[in-house]
Order: C-alpha cells, then structure tokens, then sequence
C-alpha cells in the first residue's frame, strides 16, 4: 500500500530506510487556466500556454500547460506530501516526459515509487535514490512520468 | 558559428530547415534571490531554495535555485531568443541533468544543438528533432543540460 500524506520530521526517511518497490501517493493540486497562463507568462510565453482562443488552431487543439508548468507542480507535490525524504528532496537529474497535456480543471497527483537504491562508494553519509514519479490527472490519464535520480543521507552510525 | 537572437516569424525554422550540428546561443538572464526564493515559495519550497541561512548547512552549502526553476529560465530562453521553430517549442519529454546548481547573480544563457531531425513515417506535415541545450552561467560553467525531443512541422509542400 502506498504511503501517504504529510509526515512530521522524525518519519523522514533515510536512504536506509528505503527499499525498492516502496511507493508513495501525494496529495491533489487543481490547475485552473489563470495559474496555467501566469506560469506560461513568466516562463514559457507560447499562445497554446496563454491564451484559450490561439490554442485551438495549435497541435494542442486548446490551452495547455506548459510541461514544466506540470513538473513544478509536480515537485511541489512531492515536497509537501509525496516523498518525506530526510534532507529533502535533492535531484540531479532524470528523463521526463508529458503523455498527454495538462488541462484546466485538472486535479493532479502524484504516485511515486522507488526503483533503485545505491550506497555511495566514495561518501558513507548518503546515496543515490532511483525514484519513477508518475502524475495523474482526474481520470487516471498520466501527464507526466519523471525518472529521478536523488540524493539521499544515511542515517548516522 | 550559432545563430544568436530574436528572429521574425518568417524566418523560423521548419523541420526541413534543420541539420545536425546547426546551434544556437540564447539571450541571458540574471537570476537572483528574489526569483530564487519566489520560484521556491510557489513550487520548491525546501531550506535550499527558500532561506540563505538555512541553506548554508545544507548539501548546497548556500542560496541555490531549484532545478526547475533553471528549467523554466532555460525554457524562456529558448521561445523568446534559443531557438526559432516554426509551431514554437513543442516538448515531450528529455533527459535533464543539474551538474551544478544555480546561484544568485548568475547570468545564464543557453546553447542548443540540433543533434537528431527525424520525419515522422505516419504524419507527413511534422518530425520529430532532438535537441541538446547546455545552460551556462557567467563563468562558462554548464548549469543544466537538456536533451529533448521537439515536435516540429514541416514545409508545406
């Protein structure tokens, strides 16, 4: 079963707490046009991310979030509630991708499992992490898969 | 030698127009600490991103923006002056990585090169192209690399 929801610091997980195949479940975020077109407006200022009229004659065939738009809410997801990782959640790197776009209305979440788990050589104090986060929308579609790779402290000997 | 700036829509760049080995360098943004920690405060909201004195005794060891707010930077780089594709820049999906964190002060640009230019075999009228862009600071050091595949319309015929 998936873990879920806020936990307070002393839950937070070390890397030798974690094993493959532990799955985490965020809570929900709703994206409505106003946060997609501010987000679009600052960072990425294409008519299919700002306005609903020009987005229809695009590939989007309507307005769509902009698919960092959907990372960052994703990441805020993961911070708040979907991934209670000791030191944070600490990334240096991953593959991305966006399956389908993002919709105003959407209510997004994210599942997020553990897929590998490595002890530094080189540094006792942490590790790296393989974590496969998969975004949702209301009906179960995915808009994002994330493959990251972490940064993770051990727990202290 | 890379293409550099802002080009007019007549002169963006079709599927057919791009080669293996064409670059192009981006306009700069400086980011600083306000942008760092309001970027944080919407989507990242972790010590590292948020406080200068909390960050100090974390992994980052000072102020550092979150990856994906270097990302979105990247990403308006590239629509408003990285890279002049006809339909705009249509992503889904990459491998990203964060050698190097960014810092308040930085001035980062971004060079991208076209690395891959790929007509689909189902729809005539696109390809697919994949770019590699490497985000730079001020002192020449690569902040961010991202290869991701582009969605990109061909000439009308």
């Amino acid at each position: 079963m998936a873990q879920t929801g806020e936990v307070s610091a002393d839950q937070r997980l070390y890397l030798d707490d974690l094993q493959v195949g532990q799955r985490f479940k965020s809570a929900t975020h709703v994206i409505d046009a106003a946060q997609i077109k501010a987000y679009a407006r600052e960072f990425d200022p294409q008519p299919f991310h700002l306005d609903d009229g020009a987005a229809q004659s695009t590939l989007f065939a309507g307005l769509a979030a902009s698919g960092w738009h959907t990372a960052a809410i994703t990441m805020r997801l993961m911070v708040e509630s979907g991934l209670p990782l000791a030191g944070g959640i600490i990334g240096s790197g991953g593959e991305i991708s966006w399956p389908k776009p993002t919709r105003p209305g959407d209510v997004l979440s994210v599942i997020s499992e553990i897929v590998e788990v490595t002890p530094s050589r080189s540094r006792p104090d942490r590790g790296t992490v393989k974590v496969r986060s998969e975004t949702h929308n209301q009906r179960g579609e995915i808009v994002q898969t994330l493959l990251a790779r972490l940064i993770v402290p051990r727990r202290q000997a």
